[in-house]
């Protein structure tokens, strides 16, 4: 057993027991990420007992990890005098977090409760939206002006010490304040005193606006492989920076946000983990999707009840139905995934629309054309083996053709839709993910069903 | 248009016009991962003179950037003097990686050509999997002594200065090589040269075995917001580190791969960007399951055919089926992603097994419930708008009773299915990504169909 599995026991014992003493031990020992997924798992008398024991300065730590739904009810546990010291403790990104999260009501509350120092940068922040570079940025980095001797961008960074997330990109300003390069720590430390900042410092290649979109600003990171990213105002004046981390959970939070959607899920994404999210909120979040698909669903009955007469004068047809329904499905599936997920690492841009869809086309194609004649040799040898009944008229060469074309021509047409239905969903600013498999799905089921049929009627004359 | 977006229409003009002044200007003013992506869209001659005419310093970082399956007809492009320059500017880490990314032929020639210093380096780096922390790791980072004073420490580090990607962190060893403890550059420009290091030192309090898998390093960088992850040989001996950089890449490629894997692909995820991928290369990674699927469909048919009598003896049943068999497709799909994220997330552990059956379970109830009762509904009101054939010993209530029933438990077996398969999946080692919503939705269409036949026969007496 790891060393955090046995202090994650022993707090939990601690908890149960309300043993505060041991509790006090075991917290110490923990990182806050790990005693924010403690703290989600409890029950409420439990959390209670949590909020009331540990130390303050921990609790600030826990709280700005902890999923956003669980923030106001944690903060409503605390006294006003213990929601000042959080407030105070936390830095400026988080406590702009931490106010993003809460309602209204709760944020003009603890509004007041901020120290007079820190107002300001927390009211300019949260002016930006959550999913925003500027809402992403923190504003503790190491700043020096490019007139400044090393011995006095040394002596300012020190005061700066305490607060300051990252020295590794130390970024210079005008006296406009405006950003017109970096140096490295080891530039400073390296150089004699009296050298200038302008002297040894490096060109910014990358920064981003504080408004543009946070995926933006991630991908600007991973492609270039950027340390940190300095975020901008339209003057060019620093703001603050993004830094790995920020990337790292923007990462994760889009892909999880890619695949739920893909998979057919509404609303936001919660931060809770699975096994800690209620069963309501896991209900609300399927249930929308799944009515709608439903609904839908119904139009493939229609298109059956339709054909009645098609599936009753040779019934045997049933056998591929649902193969060649499904098979458009899966391949619907697996082009809209392909363009969706190039689609967020940034690779497909607007003109390349007709490329997608030419290189889809000929794919479905191979795919179909392969697929039908894979299953046009089963009907012709396997079929006869269990199948008596058919009738001489039509035999099973000719069955065989009508399935195969009927495939063919499925899996073509649904690999085209889910590769342009994304495409034509950011056309149209909706996010290209919600579009994906299932509702791609339920449209190609209607649509296999049709050309089943259709194809039948004209080959085998029924 | 963005200034890179003006380079790089430069550089597509001077290839093709074959100008050698305007090349090298666009080039020198794009960064390495434009000139990449650049390069990966050039036709065959186009490459060649890119090849040709780049400066080779900026084409070994080229190089460290394409996609792993260029990298060989590239380095092959070259004569033995400049592989052996592109060898000797790479860092350890990229070099490795051009080794691990060509053919053992290719390996063996251009081993022989990397510098002396580099070979030792360079030989054991390769023993570690592409895959892992050791794979991955850089081996250039700042290391001191613990018995060091300040200013012997900045003398040595200064000496590697050129060669080194970061000293944000600089890891500080004891006599035999074990690492004891970490600095941040800051501690050593802010204390007196004679302090010894011994007493600045910081604990180091995470760390990843060399052949820990590169998901590990990846999700512990990320839980514990880690600036840098130190990576250690069994006898806590420091090789090298796992940078911001490298987690990016290794999220954005396991996410990639869980997405490909839950649309039905097969085959290693390419690196190359989804319209430089060839044809045939997407056809071979989409082909096999959906073969596989088809062929399990066609169980679905046999059910279809094994059931005909009940189909025919009241062919309105037609109008719910597709929506019985696609809600379960939907509804398990759903499951297994949300289960399947949750695993990559590294939240579920094997104790939990129980505890997300039993929240599926009830999941699943609720989902088949509501939905069930709403198309009962659809059933009793709508239905008999436009059909008007229904059986008088059956009636529309009964009907709806049946559609109800089969969907409430269609929808909870579904569900089920859809979290307990990736779970199976991880017991039996297999990755869970691999059995989700393509293979679910299969196998749930079947269950689907004999679910809505068996409801109907006892119910309706047919």
């Amino acid at each position: 057993m790891s060393e955090e599995a046995k202090d994650t026991r022993r707090m939990v014992e601690a908890i149960e027991e309300r043993d505060s003493v041991k509790f006090l031990k075991a917290a110490d020992a923990l990182h806050y990420a790990d005693l924010a997924e403690i703290f989600e798992g409890l029950k409420d008398e439990e959390r209670e007992f949590f909020a009331d024991h540990i130390d303050k300065e921990k609790f600030a730590d826990v709280i700005t990890d902890l999923p956003d739904t669980l923030v106001e009810e944690t903060m409503e546990r605390l006294d006003a005098e213990e929601q000042r010291e959080i407030l105070d403790q936390v830095s400026d990104d988080d406590r702009v977090d931490i106010l993003q999260d809460v309602s209204d009501d709760a944020r003009e509350r603890l509004l007041e409760l901020v120290e007079p120092d820190d107002i300001e940068v927390t009211k300019s922040l949260l002016k930006y939206g959550e999913h925003t570079a500027g809402g992403r940025m923190t504003t503790h980095f190491g700043k020096i002006h490019a007139e400044m001797t090393i011995k006095e961008a040394l002596r300012s960074l020190r005061e700066d010490s305490d607060e300051t997330e990252s020295f590794s990109r130390v970024y210079v300003v005008d006296a406009k304040e405006r950003l017109c390069g970096y140096v490295r720590f080891r530039d400073l430390a390296f150089n004699t005193w009296e050298t200038k900042i302008s002297a040894v410092q490096r060109e910014v290649t990358r920064t981003v606006l504080a408004s543009a979109d946070q995926e933006e600003a991630a991908q600007m990171v991973s492609k270039y492989d950027l340390f940190v990213l300095p975020v901008v105002d339209e003057q060019n004046r620093i703001l603050g920076i993004i830094t790995h981390d920020d990337v790292v959970e923007i990462l994760e939070e889009e892909s999880t946000e890619d695949m739920e959607k893909m998979a057919g899920f509404s609303g936001e994404i919660s931060e809770e983990t699975y096994l800690n999210t209620p069963t309501m909120t896991h209900f609300k979040r399927r249930f929308p999707w799944l009515f709608g698909l439903a609904i839908l669903a119904i139009a493939s009955g229609i298109v059956m009840i339709k054909f009645e007469h098609v599936l009753e004068s040779l019934f045997i047809l049933s056998l591929f139905l649902p193969m060649v329904v499904a098979a458009g499905g899966n391949t619907g599936g697996q082009a809209s995934t392909m363009v969706i997920r190039a689609m967020a690492l940034g690779e497909l841009d607007e003109g390349t629309l007709w490329r997608v869809a030419w290189k889809e086309l000929r794919l479905g194609l191979m795919l179909g054309s392969l697929l039908g004649v894979g299953m046009a040799i089963i009907t012709i040898f396997v079929v006869p083996m269990f199948y008596h009944d058919m009738p001489v008229e039509i035999g099973f060469t000719k069955f065989a053709i009508a399935v195969a074309i009927s495939l063919a021509v499925q899996i073509t047409s649904s690999t085209l839709v889910g590769s342009l239905l994304p495409i034509g969903a950011r056309a149209a600013k909706i996010d290209p993910a919600v579009v994906a498999a299932p509702a791609i799905t339920t449209i190609v089921d209607v649509s296999g069903m049709v050309i089943y049929f259709f194809v039948a009627k004209a080959i085998l004359g029924l």
